[in-house]
C-alpha cells in the first residue's frame, strides 16, 4: 500500500534521504573547517533520527532541556550540552545526569554558578551564554567585565570547568537574504573571537567558542576561528528558511500531509484537516501577508515517492485549532477533490515536529520522538 | 509541600473551582434559556475534567476530531457530535463509532453525504455546516438553495437523519468589545433561524439550530430561538478573552507556571523557561504589539492558593522554542529572582492545553488529557 492510501489524518512526512543528505553536507563542512559538529537535537527530538548522525562521526550533541538530555542519554548519547541557561528548579535532575554522562551546561548568572557548585556531585563543563545581537538572553557581548567576572567565578569552583563561551545568533533567522545572514553570522563570530582572545589574555586558560544557528552555518563557507558549531534546523529546514534562500526546496525534509475536507472555489480556498495543533501557529511573511505554510502535491506513487515542489501562488492563509485554510490557484483548486491529501511545508519545522510528535517516512515506516 | 515548591518546569495550572464555576454558570443559563447544552470538549480534552459537567446535567458533548470522539466514547460519553466537516479518510473509524454510541456528524458537501450513506453500518444524525460570517468553512448562509439541496440529499439517505444546521460564529473571537460580540452572535442566530424557517417551510420536517462560540454564549443574556449551544473555551477562558471583556480575570482558570532563568534589567525583561512548545505561538494584540500572554504572580501559599491578578504593564513579548521573554515593570522585575516562578495567562487556552497535555490543580493533583 502506498503511503498516500495509508494516511487518514494530518501526518508528518519525513524524507529520510533528504535529511541524511542535509546531515552529511553539514558534517562534511564541519570536518573541512576543522570544527566540532555538535548538532542540536531539539529539531528532530527522535532517538531513531539521532542515529543517522553517527555514521558522520558525530559523538556529541546539543539539546534544549533537561528532559531532552535525559531522553538522549537514555538512547546512548554520553556527551551532551544543554544549551539553555540552567533552570535552578531542575538541579536534582542535572545532578543525576552529571553522574551518568559527560554533561555541559550553560550559565549567564552568578546565582546559577553558585547553585551548581553547591548541588553537584560530579563535575560539569560550563559555557557562558553570550548575546552577540539576537537580543534573547545571555550576557551582552559588549559586557567584557561581566563575562570575565563570571568566568573567574566559574574557574574558582571545584565542580565546574570553564569550557568557553556559547552564542546563538538567532537574529540570522530574521535575515532578508543569504548575504545578510552571512554578514550577521560573521559579525557574531568575530565578537565571540574577540571576547575569547580577551579572556585568554586575562589568564583564564583555554576558552572555546561555540556558535550555532542554521542560516549562518548553512550559508557560510567558513566558520571563522570557532571551536564548535551547533545547528539543528538544517536537518529538515522549512518554508521559512526556503522563503528567503537559506535552503532550496529540495532540501526541505518534512511536510505535513493533510486531508482536504471542503472547497470554496469562490474564494480560491480549500479547507484541510490540519490546524494549529498539527502545524503550530508559527507564521511567516508571504508576499506581505501572514502565512502558516507553503503547499505541495503529496507523494502518490510507490513507497519512496516524494511530495512535489511548492505550488506557485499557494499558501496556508489561516489556521484554527483543527482547520487550515489553504489558498490555491484556480487550476490547482479545480483539480483537487474532497478526501484527497495535500502537503503543507511547515513554517518552522522544529515546532511542527513538537506538536505532531511522530513521523511517517516516505517508505511508510513510523518514527517516534520523545513526545510520543 | 505547596505546589510552588513542587514545580520544576513549565506546568499548566488548573483552578478547578473557577472551571467548575464557569461550567455551572453556562449550564444555568442554558437551562434558563431552555436550550440543550452540548459543551465542546476540545478545550480541556480531559476525561477527568469532562466528569465535572455531569453534575450540571450534561449528557451530550461536542468534539473536534474522530480521535477525540473515540477518547470520550471510551470515557463513557454516548452522545457525541463531531463538529468538524466529515473527513472521508476516517470513514472506517466513523463507521465503528456509529455502531457504539449516538453519533452526530457535520457535512457541507454532497460527496460526504454519499460517502456516509455508502459506508455506514448504523445510522447517524447529520448537521449541515453553515457559515454565518466567520469565513472559515460551511455553506454560506446566503446560499439557501445549496443548503436546501444538501438537506434534501440527506433526507433521501436511509442511514442519515437530518438533525439540523450548525454554525460556529468564530468571528466573535475577533470582536473589539462585548457589544460587538453580542451583535455578531445575534446576527448569526438570526441568519440561522431564518434558514431553519425556510427549510421547514419547504417540507423538510423538524430542523434544529446549533450555535456555539464562547464570546457569544458568555456575553449574551438570551440565545434566541436556537435548540443547542456548544461553547468550549468558556471553561477556562484566557488572556485574549479577558483582553476585550469576554470574561473577567477571576474567570480565567488556567495559567502556565514558568521558572525564571535570567533577568535583563536594562531592557525590563525576565527570561522564562516557557516557550512556544509550552504556550503555543498564538498571539494577541497588547497595546498595539503582538503579545503571547499576560503575567501574574504564582500561587505561593498552602495548597489551593491562587495565582494573582494580571500584573499591570506585564506581558510576554517574544517566544522561541523553549524561551519566553517577559516584559515587567521595573518594580516587579526588581523583586523577581532567578529560580522563582511566574505565571503566564495564555492567549488561547485550547492551544496551550494541547501543547502541555497535562494539568496540575492548585491542590497539587495531576490531571491528564487525551494527549498524555
Amino acid at each position: 500500500m502506498s503511503i498516500y492510501e495509508q494516511i487518514e489524518k494530518p501526518t508528518l512526512l519525513l524524507d529520510a534521504e533528504r535529511a541524511r543528505g542535509n546531515i552529511r553536507r553539514m558534517a562534511e563542512k564541519a570536518r573541512r573547517e576543522q570544527v566540532r559538529f555538535r548538532p542540536h537535537f531539539k529539531t528532530h527530538q527522535s532517538a531513531e533520527v539521532g542515529e543517522w548522525f553517527r555514521p558522520e562521526g558525530v559523538t556529541a550533541i546539543t539539546v534544549s532541556s533537561v528532559d531532552m538530555a535525559s531522553y538522549f542519554a537514555h538512547s546512548g548519547w554520553d556527551d551532551i550540552t544543554i544549551a539553555f541557561s540552567v533552570n535552578l528548579r531542575q538541579m536534582r535532575a542535572i545532578r543525576e545526569l552529571a553522574t551518568q554522562i559527560h554533561l555541559e551546561v550553560l550559565v549567564e548568572a552568578g546565582e546559577a554558578v553558585s547553585a551548581l557548585q553547591e548541588n553537584l556531585a560530579a563535575p560539569v563543563e560550563v559555557w557562558i551564554k553570550v548575546d552577540t545581537g539576537a537580543g534573547r538572553t545571555g550576557l551582552a557581548w559588549q559586557d567584557f567585565d561581566g563575562i570575565a567576572g563570571l568566568a573567574k567565578q566559574i574557574s574558582r569552583c571545584s565542580k565546574l570547568h570553564l569550557r568557553g563561551m556559547l552564542t546563538h545568533a538567532g537574529h540570522t533567522y530574521h535575515a532578508k537574504s543569504p548575504d545578510e545572514a552571512r554578514r550577521l553570522f560573521a559579525e557574531s563570530v568575530s565578537r565571540m573571537v574577540d571576547l575569547r582572545d580577551g579572556l585568554q589574555a586575562s589568564g583564564l586558560g583555554k576558552v572555546e567558542v561555540s556558535v550555532g544557528d542554521t542560516p549562518g552555518c548553512s550559508l557560510s563557507e567558513h566558520f571563522g576561528d570557532v571551536d564548535e558549531i551547533r545547528p539543528g534546523n538544517f536537518i529538515f529546514f522549512d518554508a521559512e528558511q526556503y522563503s528567503w534562500g537559506s535552503c532550496t526546496a529540495e532540501e526541505i525534509a518534512v511536510a505535513v500531509a493533510c486531508p482536504v475536507v471542503a472547497k470554496h472555489a469562490e474564494r480560491g480556498e480549500a479547507v484541510i484537516y490540519g490546524g494549529a495543533i498539527h502545524l503550530s501557529k508559527e507564521w511567516m511573511d508571504y508576499n506581505g501577508r501572514m502565512s502558516y505554510g507553503l503547499v505541495a502535491l503529496p507523494p502518490q506513487g510507490a513507497p519512496g515517492s516524494r511530495w512535489g515542489a511548492p505550488l506557485a501562488g499557494a499558501y496556508v492563509d489561516r489556521l484554527s485549532q483543527e482547520h487550515g485554510l489553504v489558498h490555491l490557484e484556480a487550476e490547482d483548486l479545480g483539480r483537487l477533490r474532497i478526501g484527497e491529501l495535500i502537503c503543507v511545508l511547515p513554517v518552522h519545522s522544529c515546532l511542527t515536529v513538537q506538536v505532531l510528535g511522530e513521523y511517517l517516512t516516505l517508505e511508510g515506516h513510523r518514527v517516534g520522538t520523545m513526545n510520543k
